[in-house]
């Protein structure tokens, strides 16, 4: 069985029920929207109560059960994108990448925005001219490392300047 | 003159005065952080006053000046990006890009978030397990336009179900 | 299910009638056959009375009829096109796209051309050196939105010089 | 002597003297703006009157206005563009294209709509909801050639059913 | 039903029937064997007649009859092709693509040799030293359509210097 | 000024001199060898005392020394990497990719090794059979963030099961 | 049969059994996790003994036990990877392979670190800010054979200077 | 001394004089045009008298001479070219790539057509419809060796069957 | 059926009968182990006489045992190779490769060493710091054809200088 | 300085000079042709005397000298490699390289040939239908380390079945 068969049975369920994502959501409690869709769109893992309670609604078997307790090898296409709405968001990389990587190494010194300690909303911005997709996100900063002569004992942690 | 050439005369003189990017944005007046450094960066334009400012600012020629004016190629670099900080939004694409597909036309119905008419703003977020980069943005909504059969004539508009 | 799945019997439908896309669209009301042409190929979607309608034309399965009302992973072959017909348009692209984008932005300032809010008409024009093939389109022009230090509520909304 | 070199320089002649690019169509004579506009970029080439009118305007040497009269090695970036406004067209034809496949050879058999016997203009659109880019651009039809079992004596030329 | 699974289907039974494409070039009429092999390899049309007779050959279905019949998806492999006989030709194209460039332009003029109005033979050429394969092809001459202001209407069509 | 060419600039020295990485490293204080190697060759910072002694031991400009406290564009080869040593490593991580997601996953839940927060350390080993390359390292172990329905408050944490 | 499928077959026992790598491992005697693991998703062979022990665990035919014992084609994505867990490893190579190369020649000589007569050991290390992944690798040095006049008796060995 | 160095100033000098490649070839006498221009391009080489003529006609020094008579890294462009005219050739065996082998392979057995024992000759073929670049080319037949159990002394030579 | 199928169906009969290729080989009379592995991995053909052998010692169908007497469309992977041992061939191509061309061009003058006329032999050295494998091989070497003014009536044949 | 700079400047001399590499390599004493020529092209090194003797033969400088002394980034070319020459090698492990992988293992076991303890040969092998280049290699064969429970303590050492 393989990952992608999952999704495509699921999304077929899906289909066939009329069923909104939010409304999948909501009957497996405790995540965001956001994680749950990407669980099932086997991006991301669903907790081992989450994964029961998904089995119940989509009536799976025990082992596509397990199948969504488990990381999936993460990644949906090859680069770049062809759907354009996801293609806009790899061009704000382009054309924003070293914009982004100057401010926040200017404010935080030099590290990364975690894509994995990392949280993701999104929303309807009403608005006159055109309602606005709003998404609001917060990754922890995670600072490189400098360590010392000693490699796995760094002589004074982490101490940039 | 080739903008790649200016942008790097521009850092040079960054470099040499010790100037942050803030400080950059407030000499050169009106607009966000995040366009100003990306427009040094040769990704977006200057209006023409801020071109002016720029100028003042980093004693460039009056070629120079009118360069910054001008909508650049935009695109800085060739996917994937090798940088960690930058790889990590592309990461972002990779993993959340369905779902975000998923629940922008389940809210929205068929279009997309436009990279065009958008908007981006940095904050840092205090938290006591390691401070966090927030980011804020919004794109407007731009719904698929489906015609009808004159072409350019479209017999009901965008009348989407 | 997949959505080429679905284009694939469609296409051996339409095939084993001998219809053309023009009585296609006739049969599905409303909509320039360029739109129903790329809906049925799995690039756009129908609405969901032309989604019935198609769905009695064809034959299809409840499932199928909802499939064409979901706005599909568009995005049609792997760049650049082997098919001829098709290269021709891309070979365009790599010859004026350069030209485009400087006399689209000396003439409306810094943005783009939509390619979502976007109409295409296909004609022959009858020529005595042989008949051509006519388009018109049109996209609207989003100009790239210039926003002040707050990112979300821009100083003074679009103001380009 | 390379072509993007010769780009380059009158580039920075066009930046220097504030001319538009219809202003420099307009001095050289008898050809579209997209023609004058692609030939400076280095994409077409201008005829030898044009190239001697570009040559007064631009102050070229005698070798640079011989460069304008020969036909450049066209193509100008690496698929698929990473600016915008080139990505649209680039979106379209990977979104429309198998559309425009079907729907040509639908109403002209099997061939080819040509990209050299081809003429493009570009108007502004005007429009409540915001102005629109219109492009018309027709292409002469170029049937495949089916030939007889004598090569390059056609049996019975084109006779496609 | 894919062209290429046809194209199997007729190699499984060219294959079991031991035939080769002259025989079955000279039982499907009318055109070089060139252009019969092309389309039963998935890269050209047959004609109806002809592919009323390839049906009759092959024992095809009528939908199967009709695919070839239909202009394909041409392009047989993702460059560079790995198979050495099919290399050849490529490498011929990069050795002497810009040789080919100049010398036609040099002749004709800026545009193209077609490679839709194109006709291609084949022959066995003694040689004491080895047979060798000749090949000849001609295809037709396209000048670049050199269009005025008006673009559809070129103020005084094609008139190159 | 481009950072390759300060990379460049300090090989020739480091040549001429006839120094060794470890003499350098010990030369400039306080971190690993790996850490001022990778710093020198362009892909890490120095903190701000290492950079002013690196500028007085290499004898640079004060901007070329405050290059070297910027964190760089880090990526140092077109991937796959062509040099056979470098390779070698790159061989590892697509021989066991897979196994190494398998064995941390297993162990520590869904997640990431850093590569941000992470040490490295090289030896000798000595070997009758030939001294073998010892290398270590470690990195912090990132849980993936599991957040609830209101993105930015995740309702119980991390809670992985 | 392909190793593709028996690995997908195994990952489903797995799966169904609930078996954990180490279970796996502990059953399958005498190699190191790593190599077991590798083994089992076709990237490593396991012995003949071993072949038969995960036979007899996993259910398998005669000639699944046999394909386990053969060397497989390697590799297991096409790079970049797109996974996070397996591409902060690639990136690693990336940021620092130079750097490894610098400092392992400096300390070897002309050569690589064998990927081949290579091991592997992944550990937990506890820490207070956060566990870490330690691994401990090492390889054989292979320097270069500089041989001489005689290609293959090489006059003086390796005498690298 | 780059070969492209040399090429680019071939083609300077050639375009100061107006020269055509047909003038430049009768000038060095003895091969075809399409050796000579592909050589003065930078793709084969001249033979040493004739790099005697062409250093006397282009004014070349006693380097440049030799570097004419020297074999050149090959290959003119990234693949898939850019330029419509080259590209046309690049489609021709895509489109009919397949076919050649099947016909090739059917009339002289197991092997390839030379790209090196190769001639080629271009025309212009006068049409009513438009004149037509004729090309007529051979390369010797190529079967492949089919050698017996000791490698070198094949057993029976080539008795392909 | 395809190529790779029958390929695949071998090697699991191979498997089951527990057969080395030098087992196979000799029981497929007449040709090196290199030839007739190749074949039936399908990347050279086997001759009619030895496809029935083969066909005998495998139990293949009539069609199956002519596909073996086809030239197969030849080239098994995706460059660059990731499986260690046949990337180390790569390597070699990578590392080694202009280092072959000008040592067999200053032998042999201009050409190539066929990889058609080619033969190869592989043997086990015994040495006591390690057996190593021997190969040898030797391709006729192809002179280029430098014609003249009449393409296909070389002037004086081959007579490079 | 770069390597590349390097070579171009010897390839320059030699040019100049008139040597050939078997003279160069004759005045460097103690390695093979293959060696000393691909150590003067950037993929090797030479030893500190050979680099002292080829100063001399140049006229290098002393910086220059002790480049040649420093293994390089070794890998000459953008795979797949565009001259004909160096392409055939390339094909022969495309053509080849499963079934050298499956001779090799059914030899030696699980590993690979060694491309870095490798020796070459070439040699003219003359022959009446044309002469040969024939080459002559062996590369230590590497068997795959199978190690123990605990990483670098292997239990048995290397015990394939």
């Amino acid at each position: 069985m393989k990952r992608e068969d999952l999704t495509e049975k699921i999304l077929d369920i899906k289909r066939e029920k009329g069923w909104s994502w939010r409304e999948i959501t909501a009957a497996i409690g405790g995540h965001s929207p956001v994680l749950v869709t990407a669980a099932l769109l086997g991006q991301m893992k669903l907790t081992k109560p989450q994964a029961a309670e998904a089995a119940t609604l989509f009536g799976l078997t025990a082992a596509e059960q397990r199948m969504l307790n488990e990381p999936p090898y993460r990644g949906s296409f090859q680069a770049p994108p062809t759907d354009p709405l996801i293609y806009r968001f790899y061009e704000l990389v382009m054309v924003y990448g070293t914009t982004w990587k100057e401010l926040i190494q200017e404010e935080f010194g030099d590290g990364i925005m975690s894509a994995i300690d990392f949280d993701f909303e999104m929303e309807r911005l009403p608005d006159p001219n055109g309602d606005r997709v709003k998404l609001t996100m917060s990754g922890k900063f995670l600072p490189y490392r400098y360590y010392g002569a000693t490699g796995n004992s760094p002589r004074f942690g982490y101490r940039e300047e």
